[in-house]
C-alpha cells in the first residue's frame, strides 16, 4: 500500500486499519472484473455480464424471473438488463415474455441453450477462480472470508437502495 | 445461501467451502458496484468509473500517468479506457498529451477540475463505504480481511493476464 494519499484521494480520509481493507478490496474487485471477463471471453465466449445474468437464472425455480427482480439480483439498472437481455435473446441463450402472473411484467427465461452454454463455461471458470482466488485459502480461511463477506453484505443491503433479494448465486 | 445449485451453476462444481467464499465474494461485488455508482451519482455527480479513474490518478505523481498503466491499475480494456477519458477530458476532469519520456505513448493528467471534484466527492463517498461496508467490521475485522484479500490479489496477479502494477489505491 503507497504510504501516502494526497489529499482528496478517499483513502486520505480513512484509517490506516480502514484503508487496508478498503484498499485490498478495491483491489481484488478490479482486477477480478477484468480477469473473469477475460477467461470466460477466451474459453467460453460469454462475457462476465452474460455470466452474471445465466447463474442469477440457474438459482431461479425452472430458470425464471421476472426481469425486475433479475436487476435486483445482479445489482444492475433496469435500462442496462433490458439492454443486454436483448442481445442475449438474439444469441439463443435467453427468452423473455410475458409473465403468467403478471401479464404487465416480463420474464426472463434461460434456455436449453442457455443451459448448455452455461454448462460448457462452468468447469474451465471454476478453474480459474480456484486458482486466481480460492486456493489462495485454507478452507478456514475460505469460512472466514464468507462470515466477514456475508457481514459486510448485510451492511450494504441495510445501508444501500437495493432490496434484499432472495437467495441467489 | 440456497442448499442446492442446479447442475450447470458454477457453484454445483464448488465444495461447500469455496461455495460460501465465492458466493459472499460475488454477492458483495455485484451490489457493491451498483451502489457505489448510485451514490456517486447521487452525492457528486461523478460515476464509479469517472472516480476509479480519477483516484487512480491520485495516486500517480503529479497526478500524471502512461494511459496503458492506468488500464493496468484499474483493470480495463485499453479501448474502454480510451472511450471514457474522451468524455472526461471534455468534462475537463482529465487531461491527455503525449508523454515526455515517450512520444509514441499517451499520458493522462488529473486536471484541477478533476482534483477539485474528488476533493468534493470523497466525503460522502467515505461516509457511504464505512456505513455500507467497513463498520459492519471490528478493526481486527478489517485487519484480517485485508490479510485474506491481499492474499487473494497476489494468487490473481499470478494466475491472471495483467502484470502487477505499482502500488497503487
Amino acid at each position: 500500500m503507497p504510504q501516502e494519499f494526497a489529499p482528496g484521494s478517499p483513502f486520505a480520509l480513512l484509517s490506516p486499519a480502514e484503508t487496508a481493507a478498503w484498499y485490498a478490496y478495491m483491489k481484488v474487485h478490479l482486477r477480478l472484473e477484468y480477469e473473469l471477463n477475460r477467461q470466460l471471453r477466451a474459453d467460453s465466449g460469454l462475457s462476465l455480464a452474460d455470466y452474471h445474468v445465466l447463474v442469477a437464472l440457474t438459482s431461479a425455480p425452472g430458470g425464471r424471473l421476472r426481469v425486475t427482480d433479475l436487476a435486483i439480483r445482479i445489482g444492475w439498472e433496469r435500462s442496462r438488463l433490458s439492454h443486454h437481455l436483448k442481445r442475449m435473446r438474439e444469441r439463443g441463450l435467453v427468452v423473455t415474455g410475458v409473465s403468467p402472473e403478471d401479464r404487465r411484467a416480463t420474464d426472463v427465461v434461460l434456455s436449453e441453450a442457455g443451459w448448455a452454454a452455461l454448462r460448457r463455461a462452468a468447469p474451465d471458470h471454476v478453474e480459474f477462480v480456484r486458482k486466481a482466488f480460492l486456493d489462495a485459502l485454507g478452507s478456514g480461511e475460505k469460512a472466514q472470508l464468507a462470515d466477514l463477506l456475508e457481514r459486510v453484505y448485510d451492511a450494504l443491503v441495510e445501508h444501500g437502495s437495493l432490496p434484499r433479494p432472495d437467495d441467489h448465486p
